[in-house]
């Protein structure tokens, strides 16, 4: 059976952890689950972020299913560069995936947008770009600082992110990528990225391509998100336009993300997009269907595709019967989607 | 009077021009306009995107009024890189202002945001960043291939363009500035960014203020756009943000723009957001209220501010009694706007 590492984190993170895990334990009885305790607290009592120890132990494991982690007490930058972002680098996490569906029952923003009318996902690179961490500054608090941050883009890394977005798309109906960059003013990686989309499109006559600048398709993403199937894209746009997409689907409290090394050659993480939520932390109020959404993601990353299916299912039933206004608890909807899962 | 350099473009480039001149000479009678050919067409007839001879006379004029360049024959990056982007940085326009309304008459995308709601003004830097063209590529077409692009930010260049979104801030009603970063990721950049905003912020005491994440805000600009008085930012997130706000009061069609060099060293330029959109071109069918609203920045820039709100208001009376579905015919409303504009 499979064994998972389970970062529930800080906030709302336990809280909503739990209703996955009792949504994983429905679906895939057996599945063996080690806690780790990381994130703020842990930071603010022993000054640690992720022993190398505890790396050692997470690339033990066949999956990682994290909670949230982060407060507004710890400075900007530490357990995102030191702990998710980090994550993310170790263990190769090249797939950034990040699905967006508008579901029935959910009342999205746009007025023109019907339930079941947006099913798109976003894959993100998740280990180049702007995130290499490739900056410095000089002269620092003077008038004369200068900073940098430097965009790190190989043809290894764009091309592999290319062929999983395409190899999704060939799962799924429409079969269409659209490739996001700026390749008008970020003219030497765009073009990196635009020679590597075509060489991989050529290879996949039956997908649909389309390309957009990133602002056209922020764009788009409220005017017309209909129109998109897979997209792939590089990963501060992703950052960006994923957040766009959960927007226009009834907000990041529904969002689920998978950080994956598709070879798993190391462990994949899986995440809800929303964040510690510490305002609402501990009430038993938040809503966990980001989070269940997220353990779907990563039971078929196991390679249990009906159960995870099932889950999938079982978040649909959910939320096609929530009735607006009514406040929800995070228990009993973690109950109701265990049960829905295995009906 | 004031001189001012007529780039009118590819397009419907020309026709909107057109009618933002009619509005102009309206309410300002005896402004000079010299009319340059830049753009797609001429880049094709003769190679060139921007001689040196024209960019020295171009910087002998008091504005730049520009419709659309570019056409999807032309290479992605030669005109956005060899004129728009030329003439940003070469007469210093750091201000890359670009106001977002939702108009009364006006139908947004979103079901919860009414006319009259929405009212914010992004301040985009416009010189440094990820647009300062510091970027390269090694090994290229081979497997090994490496591409990189660099944001290179100055306290002189963030500092310059902070002081002047709180200065705007000042002059509005709500005195709020939003600095948007990605502090979080981009760590030196973001702490440039940041510590200059908070040393502006401490001589502003008047002004209440608040910083987000570009992912954040991106998403906030879809849920919550009324939350937004003053919006600060990095050029490629304005560049971003801007669309996103664009979309949601309406789309690019309404959409206008200034590149500001606020000292008056150099000229402003002014041009609406949208494209040359080569597709509906040469019909008189293309909606002249983004490149008028340019226009209105354009006059304002020039030191006449009740004239520019008299444009203003006469694009709040135009959209107001337009009847949905009815098409427009550009001409017509460029006269319709230059009358309200001096009734
Ligand atoms: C917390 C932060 C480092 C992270 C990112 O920028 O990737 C988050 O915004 C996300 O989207 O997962
Ligand atoms: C055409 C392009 C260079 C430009 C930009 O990226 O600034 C455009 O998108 C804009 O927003 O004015």
């Amino acid at each position: 059976m499979a064994r998972i590492a389970v970062v529930a984190g800080d906030g709302i993170g336990p809280e909503v952890v739990g209703q996955a895990r009792k949504v994983i334990d429905a679906v895939l009885p057996g599945v063996e689950a080690t806690e780790y305790d990381l994130g703020a607290a842990r930071y603010h009592r022993t000054g640690e972020v992720l022993p190398d120890s505890v790396l050692t132990e997470l690339a033990g494991h066949d999956a990682i299913l994290l909670g949230a982690v982060g407060d507004p007490t710890v400075p900007p930058g530490v357990l995102e560069r030191g702990l998710l972002l980090k994550l993310r680098f170790a263990f190769d996490q090249y797939v950034n995936l990040r699905p967006s569906r508008l579901w029935p029952g959910v009342a999205g923003p746009l007025a023109n947008v019907k339930p079941g009318e947006v099913d798109l996902v976003v894959v993100r690179e998740g280990t180049e770009g702007l995130y290499a961490g490739a900056g410095g500054s000089l002269h620092r608090d003077t008038p004369a600082e200068v900073a940098t941050e430097e965009s790190l883009n190989t043809r290894h890394g764009v091309e592999r992110v290319i062929r999983d977005a395409f190899a999704r798309a060939r799962r799924r109906e429409r079969r269409k990528v659209t490739l996001v960059h700026k390749t008008n003013v970020l003219t030497h990686a765009g073009s990196l990225w635009a020679r590597a989309f075509e060489a991989v499109a050529a290879e996949h006559p039956d997908v649909t391509t389309e390309y957009q600048h990133v602002d056209a398709a922020a764009m788009f993403l409220v005017t017309q998100p209909q129109r998109y199937d897979v997209v792939v894209t590089d990963n501060l746009f992703g950052d960006i336009l994923t957040d766009i997409a959960a927007a226009v689907t009834g907000g990041i409290g529904l969002a689920a993300s998978g950080c994956i090394n598709p070879e798993g050659r190391y462990p994949s993480m899986f995440e809800p997009v929303h964040g510690s939520a510490p305002d609402i932390a501990g009430k038993g109020v938040a809503d966990p269907v980001a989070a269940v959404l997220s353990a779907a993601l990563l039971i078929d990353q196991l390679g249990h595709a009906d159960a995870a299916a099932r889950v999938t299912a079982a978040v649909a039933t959910e939320l096609a019967s929530r009735t607006p206004g009514v406040p929800l608890r995070t228990e009993e909807v973690g109950d109701r989607l265990a049960g829905y899962a295995v009906a």
